[in-house]
């Protein structure tokens, strides 16, 4: 047993957060929304945590963003106020939505008539975006729809409950490209439809526009176009965002501490204590090869950087596989603590619901089932 | 809003557990052991439920198989008396070890001398497997490597706390055959390894062999060559070990019910809120296309067979895609339940952490922050 490496008394898998790092993450994406003049609308839904949540109103933040009704009563009960749930409205939920908006500023998200109506006859006081489908093809209103959008618009002038909000997109295809010139190509041709669609209802004052991806924030310099920025991920940003270009490694602030258990000199693999349970099975080809996490070596600051060659080969429930070079492998002996820098933080965080930060603080996360 | 498709009050996400078909995969693998009068030493990291750990009881079982100490922890606290941590000892959890060693029959694995010379200096009082590779190449000593079995066997027999239980094994390249007939090989050649090895072995009488996957303990119905079998996702099942042979599509016990809350009819796709926190990002290539789980219409007495030609086709943090037909998108519209049979029924129940049961009672399962 070497413990030396443990920087920290634990025992089993423990996602370690680096303060500085997500400090300065959140401080770089504010100070970016304020040199744009825009709104700085954080997603919530990466830390799930009211203790970061106040380092983002240390920053200056008021409005966030959250992606479920659980999240949206978590942060609502810690004092925020005004919030907006970016998911197709769920009608099933209706209850719940009612009791959220007679304490905060609650907006919606809608993508259809019907849901339009039935909020309306609910009597619900909330803002209401309608989604527009910018390319990404997962959810919300193709931005050629006039028709549907137009209706909308009329359905949400005439409701006295209900007020329109602006249009809301997410360009989730960000993640698909593999350089930042993509990510830049994908922002123009989604800002594109997105002002086509401002120009096709001029009415009183051009319609404000609410865009989200880490990808696009990070990237982009000039982001004068839009209303608000929504990001979320770029609180930790991870491996994918990073193989993006996104961030540098150095900006990734959280690191999955898990014990070595097995080794294999003959494959030059070692196993951990840290599988699907706690990283999640998100994964991204790196190099030709599926990875499903990068792998650094604890130090008394932290963590390095990706060990050259060293990745999360596979995932099984409880088990992570590292593959790992002949200058490594004696790294990783059992008794010894990996690093593992996550594919997904979003999902990672989700599976884990606490962080230990690096002075040795846990900081708790949203419970789903009790929020 | 549809209400004839809501059998049950709720408003969100829900894995809903068919206790019939549960209880009956039960029964099933047990009956099999008892017919090859092998121990019948479920895996409990599936359901991770007091309460259907119950149902295993009424069973007739007594000894179990877990993958961590929390879980471990867990199932003794519910008077469990006999378990076997089938992970490889984590040394920094031995704290942990020795007080669940001293209420219950606590039986660890190891891979290597030094981890028996310290649990030997430690003197925690339990069983110890030799994990061995029979073929699977995840962890386990190499069944040719008879120096370093011997080795371990000889501390043991010195040791006075430790006690010898056997060799223990898991064949999980059994997930990646496309045929029952493959599973058989698979079967077959382990076990030819560690038949060599018990021979290799002679001592004052046979070695135990404990072995677990699934599919080999569906498939096969000869299992006399084994002292015990572990399998865990049996009393579930899912996508997966449908697609393998393990079991019918009518034998899996768990659906997410999953509300859906966008469609478009151009792409022939429903969006419901059920991501990659609910059901996990595992996956399985179904006639040549990436799937994360089958889609099911929910009916007032569960569910019905996987619809022909439907699937989830991505997941994202909190979104579902459904990929229908034509003949089948009109059932999805927003306001109406959508069900989804998991890839992966171990990291679904994971994520959602409590089950609804068809005759509407909520079972909770471990919460690993606190068990």
């Amino acid at each position: 047993m070497n413990q030396e490496s443990t920087i920290l008394p634990w025992s089993g898998p423990t996602l370690l957060l680096d303060r500085q790092k997500c400090q300065a993450n959140i401080r770089r994406m504010a100070d970016k929304a304020a040199r744009n003049g825009i709104l700085f609308r954080p997603h919530f839904k990466t830390h799930q945590s009211v203790k970061v949540g106040r380092w983002f109103r240390d920053a200056g933040v008021e409005c966030i963003t959250v992606s479920s009704v659980a999240m949206a009563r978590y942060f609502a009960a810690a004092g925020w106020k005004d919030i907006t749930l970016a998911f197709p409205v769920n009608l099933f939920e209706i209850k719940e939505l009612l009791a959220l908006s007679a304490s905060i500023r609650l907006n919606l998200t809608v993508t259809d008539e019907s849901a339009v109506s039935f909020l309306d006859r609910s009597g619900i006081r909330c803002g209401i975006f309608i989604e527009i489908d910018a390319g990404h093809h997962r959810t919300g209103l193709d931005s050629t729809n006039l028709h549907e959008v137009g209706q909308i618009i009329r359905l949400l002038t005439e409701s006295g409950s209900l007020e329109f909000s602006g249009f809301l997109s997410h360009f989730g295809n960000t993640y698909a490209t593999r350089s930042t010139g993509e990510v830049r190509e994908v922002f123009r041709d989604s800002m594109a439809c997105l002002r086509s669609l401002q120009e096709a209802f001029p009415g009183s004052g051009i319609i404000p526009v609410s865009i989200g991806d880490t990808p696009s924030c990070s990237i982009l310099d000039d982001l004068r176009q839009v209303s608000e920025i929504r990001p979320g991920n770029f609180v930790f940003y991870d491996v994918m965002q990073y193989l993006l270009g996104s961030c540098t490694a150095e900006d990734i602030a959280v690191c999955l501490a898990a014990p070595v258990v097995f080794n294999d000199p003959g494959r030059l693999e070692a196993v951990v204590h840290g599988g699907a349970v706690h990283l999640s099975k998100d994964r991204v080809v790196h190099r030709g090869t599926e990875i499903f996490g990068m792998v650094v070596k604890l130090t008394n600051e932290g963590w390095s950087l990706p060990l050259e060659g060293c990745f999360v080969r596979s995932l099984s429930q409880e088990h992570g596989v590292l593959q790992l070079t002949g200058e490594t492998f004696s790294l990783f002996h059992p008794g010894e603590v990996a690093g593992i820098l996550p594919v997904h933080a979003c999902l990672t965080v989700s599976a884990m619901r606490r962080y230990l930060t690096l002075d040795g603080e846990w900081i708790s996360c949203m419970d789903p089932l009790t929020a």
